[in-house]
């Protein structure tokens, strides 16, 4: 679009809605005119949604799960086994195992895996605050439930190195989910049986 | 997600995301958790465009383009010919027209095109406020620039017959757009091209 054409408002809202996943430059122009054409129905209410999210969601500090407390809604829910933590790569994978309803426990919310091409290490990810969860005790099994990729197994068999000599039952995930797979690509019923059939390491 | 995982807000946030075309609830979660990992980059500033479209952009009373002015920058720009009014279905299309740099003219947006099957007549459409502007003199030149669809010529046809008597000029656009296509979709070039060997009607 001419910079003349809708003004600096316009131009400025499709240039950030394209930074979206899912969203290029033609369809954040789409979206932007969807939104200007909806201001009552979709435009406002959105708006009120982003800055509540904005002021209010942060990152639980026990478990790396988001929420609009800390700690998080997962972390204080006592009908949850809480001494047993399934350990994710992503917030987005918590979110599929919770749909699947795989597993009533508690989380640990890696913030990615091991990956030195990317320059990933240890300490960009949670692994020294899921060691002090297990050493501060309570924490009867780890379920790993991180994706069946190279990097994925390769955080596993980091965090197993950690663990060793301390109490704590290791479990992945079992077979089922195919390997090279992404656990939020699956459909809730593999994800579900692959959590049931979960074997010790 | 459960209702439990996340609380109300992001939950929220993912329902009105998901009204965005292009974006299904799959994505939009995505775009949640996107959102929320990156508040000062991108959440932050994106509520802000959003605040802004809300509150300055509205619809241009002259030739419905949308703009945080009224009349629009477009009807109140002295450089462009305001006696040649290109009639464009939507205002996808006039950006797509004007990212074509296709003519330095005027526009009326329709707002649609006739269908009697989706029940779109007439006065659903700015075809009276299209007439007016005619009627009110200084528009020598009208390009009926709708979509090569069915429904687009049919509005075609019907505006011209709402036009005899009244002393404008009625060009199409060339032949170029190819049948059934829809404008936004083409490339600038051919839009420039089809601009340039428009035709009398
Ligand atoms: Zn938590
Ligand atoms: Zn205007």
């Amino acid at each position: 679009m001419a910079k003349s054409v809708a003004g600096p408002e316009i131009e400025k809202l499709i240039q950030l809605l394209a930074k979206l996943p899912g969203l290029g430059p033609r369809s954040a122009r789409r979206a932007a005119l969807h939104l200007v054409k909806r201001r009552e129905q979709l435009l406002s209410p959105l708006t009120a949604a982003m800055a509540e999210a904005r002021d209010k969601i942060g990152v639980c500090s026990t478990c790396g799960n988001i929420d609009s407390r800390d700690p998080c809604t997962i972390c204080t829910d006592h009908s949850r086994d809480q001494s047993t933590v399934v350990v994710v790569e992503d917030v987005a994978d918590l979110w599929a195992l919770e749909r699947a309803k795989a597993l009533n426990a508690a989380y640990h919310v890696l913030g990615g895996v091991l990956s030195p091409l990317e320059g990933v290490g240890p300490e960009d990810l949670t692994i020294r605050q899921l060691i002090d969860r297990v050493e501060a005790g309570g924490v009867k099994e780890l379920v790993i439930a991180v994706n069946a990729t190279v990097e994925g197994q390769t955080t596993a068999h980091y965090i197993m190195d950690r663990l060793e000599g301390l109490d704590v039952k290791v479990t992945r995930l079992a077979h089922g989910v195919p390997v090279g797979g992404e656990l939020d690509y699956l459909d809730e019923g593999t994800l579900a049986a692959a959590m049931r059939s979960r074997t010790t390491l």
